[in-house]
């Protein structure tokens, strides 16, 4: 991956000294030769008039990887994001347009605010439109009139002004609607899926030679992209979740053999149940996607459940949505056609583990919670609030200093620009041979449900991942995956 | 600083390859020799069975300075905290205790917490002590013994269990009482002078040749130790002070010409102050001990108080305890002897501007709030929590492992054990002349009450290190005011 | 019913002046004669120095019916509740004992703690155990002892430190416990089925000829149980349900065509899903119990919710558990044998909608929510908090003082014993041919849902007592459905 | 009182059989004869179609005075307030206006929204004025339109979209800006002084022979308005009061001697401390302005301090801000001319205990919380939105049906009309000789701090109030000062 051939639409790799490696972003230059360019109006502004180097330097980036020996090579390092000394843009010139996509997340609002006020405040853009209900707004639908005074309150409020939707992404219908409008700069706030609809778009725009640059910011409650530390609204997700942990260990308490079960977000990983575990201390099991676990028999979950509820009388367990879903699909279960209960994984084990115990005709009493929408509707904490102003802030002077095709992300701690192709060719997942799920483990005393050549199995797959990220052929240390660093996690 | 020369009992310095520096921390073996090693108790651990490379490579170390040309040399690195292969003492030989010094922070209960989790559940230490109510507990009080279950759910509850206390230090009497009660793993909680003071007790363990280690894990609501990315509590300190700014802002709409003035804690450093200001939005003025400010004449605060109440008819100041203290010393006002009024800065300058309005009889509403105790009082959220669990994980890990004369901290999200000395050597500060500051002036459009020439010496004071961040040109420095990371600040 | 005839084991009635009528509590004396009384232990508690006439008078009592006429006659009275001046139980003869029973709900551990405080402090008791499970922990189980320390913070959590389940009521074998252990003051707390059973229990000690006091502490977060003005845990429960509501609203919003649908609590009544509406403001739909509706035709659910998508784009229904049971039962669904998920009303009628919407191929973004468990395990507000303290103090005075066969109630504000007959006789529900629900209908601009003959019959149904209450005509009734008197709702 | 010479503008005296008064309130046509009537619109609104006596009996009222002996005389009555038959305004004859004044107080956007949404959707009243900043702004300032849509959302935010003033009444003036823009329904919210400011509006009003209905709502935070139950936003004030004080209780057990100070609203009465007291179960001592204290000596302040300290070594003290006011005024204080400081009772007591340990050379920690701007800008919770809206609807029936110089106010949690001569005759206060203050007494374990004589003498005053509550011997009084019910307390 370290070498210049990779440099496609998507990526233009650096290399440097001592295994430097940059995976740059595009930039507008790079297919529309001789664009005008302009200082950038913050040099004027008088809240940056005792800032000594506020522009970033060109040269500037951040690396992937940081745990390293005194001999590692230096590895693959990203574009550091923030204001240019030149951008691309007049201020007059610019027309941006803002879409959200995919489901609720906190934070949604803020980053739509500070898109807006970032614009007009720092670089004196003031025609800036909101799509309205996800990629099809595009073309289905009028749009959104988006001024500094209609956002002015909005991140105090959960979900978001612009509505949103799944799916709709129509590329050639969305890059005629932006050509038709007159639209050059593209603000894309979404998930996986979302983003990859974004390369797509940035694709096409290039294909037609056009001046638009398009900016993504990653959004996933879930926190299932990889390279950035952490999405917005993971934060909020998890602090929320607590309410329903607790609840589910107040109902377990009071009653005899009482089982709380909460399910929580995640649909391929499980970083929202590990966090809101790690975070509670009252959770006794927590079942994520990436491991996989049985219920019967020796090491299974109802030995556990029953094991638990005999020494301590209690129980809490914590799933992720996307847990188990192997054991979904038995054979004896999907005869039960069109049965929408059983997709729902917190219903399904409530009602596998119900039937457990009625078959051995002992007491149990079991409530399940599903927090879910209350957890996404709510607006995003005050960590967040900064994270998304500063994700926004990003996205905004790359658009104005001519990058294109990048998305805004943290990497440990900096901001950067990154590449869509490194967000999407690959998920964040949970890496159940790492340090943290072991932590896990340890702090819930739960078995890891791990047949020993499962065990075997996880440790090679992840193997190359590693060497991936680390790319330095040596060392296999570091063993993210997950390079995510939230909250300090390596 | 980046030479062997440096290596000292405080702290050991290692060089490699194309600049790369190691201040690593002191070592049981430095003083004693043939001391000796057992297998970590992990190993048989059943939840780390799955783990592939559970022990840190003892090579694994973290960079201080990640924002990197291609051709920066490597600089600063901290080594990597986590469990080791080999531990320095038997599980049944551990005698630990657990102090927690100064004001209270969320998250000290979490703290205490998991220091005696890890030490129970992962070593297998069942011996530790509490220290009642700061460094003279060690010397005054009775102790108070730590079990898994006393400790169990206190992390759900504000405050210390152990009551705390401010000063106090009496260093002989101290290592006379850790050596008399046979203590030999002392984990000490609290600020910038509680960690001078685990420093000079780990100077005279170190001088006694006794085998004890010393950790510290490093509290400060306020933020302002150097190095690490963040101190514990302070993610929920910020989110805590949007009650009182949401407050001060609706008593000031409600109000003809309406002002809310909030105090918030910053003794020596605008961390709170500027953060809260930056996730709330409602403030128009966040002023901070880094950044002095002037009341009277062109550009000064009544000038800008009176502009934001004529053009929109409210606004809210938020003020750091720290800030303008130049001004609280003026001459005229220490004539009222004895007036502890003014020593408050928030009653200070809340007098100031209604004498200033009153003079000029003009109508104010001015609404003061302090929530300083509301906010340290209570539990750390969940994001604090998990910090707080994998601070004291790093610490009981660091001990175990032998080292000593360590404290506990994150680096660019990796968790690391640091110098004592690097962290007491200099106090964390907002830098002005840094972006982040400059987003702050810019999202409260108030002006940076600096004159010409005051702007031209803060820009002169911290060049270096600037300079340092940016092209790396001045290794072995990285004393970076504000090296750290919060939520991805940089 | 205003007839001395009355008189029975259950209630004694006493009769005045101008139509007054007393229905009073039953007394240890009333079948055991020549007991010993002693003075009250407060004439000697320095609390209570001050206290004017801190006993309550013999004569007290609390009209039921309060709106009345010039020349309405007086009607149905409570003794009120309070300290007398003599006592029937000597400090320590007293052995109490506390039952929790049925579901959770906010403020059981308030009344927990303050039955113990009540009996310590005030009178000097000191023996009182826990029952722990439920009915079924007087003979199957160990006992909790309770001092006034162990319940101490025990307000500050939710669900209940003794334990709770449903069913498992063996009269003779608990009144066998009773005895065996001797205790003589039973407190009780829980619902309808659970004072129905303390009722027997009352009885069978009767019959015995025990000197054994049984109070009762009505216990529904459902708010069904009549004569009282609302019960504990009810005032959290509807301020912890706007979350919820909140969350229902921001996903209907943001999605095009968001409906979102929130369960609240109400088996047989809907004061929870009313008052939350009330409360809340961004319902449009409100479904309970005693208002029947209809789903399909002119006037039905879905030309509502097809209405109020069209008009405004979004909604927002909250539905009662028991609402529309009769349509569950439709024979098409009874096909379905063993379905739970019919079950759940509100999984059944998002499940009913989005089918209706499917068939018309329009689009739906259904979002359903069901806080139950998390509403009814958090700790009760501050408003709960001192309602469940007095609630206690009453039970334990009134007990002290020799009453049994009662409990404790608010009415029109003031503390009052109540015969259990008139609490279990029949459940509170919302009449919804009274102001209340026409205040909702109003607020929330549904139809009623009736068909002009359902209307018909509902204003004959509840024809006397919505008579009474205006005119007084028929005294001596004042069996209301609704005399509850939630925060002034009359 | 009890007989008709007391009928005046204010007030109408009506008696009836067996001892019968009702206190009836003004009525346009008192003073304009010949008024012509409309049907009441609600009787052709589809949500009333299923309310069998939707309007009230114009005979309807409600007793002040509900602890009854079987021979009492019935006593004082007020009118029931609600929707009457006939209506003295045609609905586009209607020109409303809302005013707010005084202190901020959750629930105040709360009654603006349900004044206008109940005077657009019941009566179609489409106009309606807010006047700007309390009272001046009938003469000074712009009025708002406030429409239905404007005020929608308000209710979820603290303070009041109008703007409130002190003071600023000038009646003539006033009452010609009443004339002059031709209002005929004058809302009034605000506390003891606005309400009579609005009394003498009303009086000017009727002497002009002006067909405009004056409507008070009242507000007051501290609850010191007599007759009526509670006052709106009280509770909200007691909820958030709960967060002061457990982190007072927080700090002062985390230090050595610690003591934590929370002062809370009650400028003449101590209903919120006294109720935030009862509610919490944390507070050692609660000091209001009912009962005066003294600090030195046997049984006083000091003494109890140094004894709580010693026996449990943390203490918190709730004070309500007009408690010992008699000790501020000491002589050695006054001459300290000037100090503002002296005037904040919490800062003053503080400073006051600070010294006497000081002098003694004893250890003590004290925190000094004041949260008073942060409880009165919150938004009202769930029990006081609902209270709110019906007070608002009430206020809007009562104009409607043509009455004037009345209150909206609750009593006995039926909703009626009070002539505004008695909630302005005197303050609600804390009756310390009656049984709430002993349970608080007894609650805290707190001294009384009463002299013997001071006891005698406070027996004494408040006698016939007390003798009247408990045996009904003195009808036609009932002016307790706590005849208020907040949460069912009698």
């Amino acid at each position: 991956m370290a070498s210049n051939s990779q440099s496609n639409n998507q990526m233009k790799v650096v290399t440097g000294e001592f295994g430097y490696v940059l995976q740059d972003v595009p930039h507008l230059t790079d297919y529309i030769p001789d664009l005008p360019t302009y200082p950038n109006p913050l040099r004027s502004n008088p809240a940056y008039s005792v800032v000594k180097q506020y522009f970033v330097d060109m040269d500037d980036s951040v690396p992937q990887k940081i745990v390293v020996h005194k001999d590692t090579p230096r590895g693959v390092h990203f574009r550091r994001a923030g204001p240019r000394e030149k951008v691309y843009f007049a201020s007059d010139e610019v027309l941006a347009c803002i879409v959200t996509c995919g489901g609720l997340c906190p934070g949604l609002n803020t980053v739509i605010r500070e898109i807006v006020h970032s614009l007009d405040y720092m670089y004196g853009v003031n025609k800036v439109l909101g799509i309205d209900g996800g990629y099809r707004g595009f073309y289905s639908k009028n749009t959104i009139t988006l001024t500094p005074k209609v956002v002015n309150d909005i991140h105090k409020r959960g979900g978001t002004i612009l509505g949103t939707s799944r799916g709709g992404h129509d590329t050639m219908k969305i890059v005629d609607s932006i050509q038709d409008r007159g639209i050059n700069q593209v603000y894309i706030i979404g998930g996986d899926g979302t983003q990859k609809g974004a390369s797509v778009i940035y694709e096409e725009i290039r294909k037609r030679g056009l001046k638009v640059a398009v900016a993504g910011i990653p959004k996933t409650i879930d926190n299932d992209i990889p390279v950035i530390d952490k999405s917005f609204g993971f934060d909020t997700a998890v602090e929320e979740a607590q309410r329903a942990i607790n609840a589910a260990h107040v109902e377990a308490e009071s009653a005899e053999n009482g089982l709380g079960v909460v399910k929580l977000m995640g649909r391929y990983c499980g970083f929202i149940a590990m966090y809101a575990t790690l975070a509670s201390r009252d959770v006794d099991c927590c079942l994520i996607p990436e491991s996989p676990f049985y219920l019967e028999g020796k090491g299974g979950l109802y030995e556990y459940v029953e094991k638990t509820l005999k020494e301590i009388g209690h129980m809490v367990i914590v799933i992720a949505e996307g847990a188990g879903q192997e054991l979904l699909t038995e054979k004896d279960e999907q005869d039960a056609s069109g049965n929408k209960m059983l997709q729902d994984v917190g219903l399904w084990i409530s009602q596998k583990i119900k039937e457990h115990f009625s078959k051995q005709n002992k007491t149990l009493t079991l409530k399940y919670i599903d927090p879910t929408y209350m957890i996404r509707a709510i607006p995003s904490n005050a960590s967040d609030n900064v994270y998304c102003t500063l994700l926004a802030q990003s996205a905004v002077h790359g658009a104005m200093a001519g990058f294109t095709g990048f998305t805004s992300g943290l990497v440990n701690g900096r901001h950067t620009m990154i590449p869509f192709n490194r967000i999407t060719e690959q998920q964040n997942k949970v890496v159940i041979t790492d340090r943290m799920w072991a932590r896990l483990l340890s702090s819930t005393n739960q078995p890891s449900f791990l047949l020993p050549k499962v065990i075997d199995e996880a440790k090679k797959e992840v193997g190359p991942s590693t060497q991936l990220l680390d790319d330095g052929g040596n060392l296999g240390n570091g063993n993210l995956g997950n390079t995510n660093t939230i909250t300090g996690m390596k």
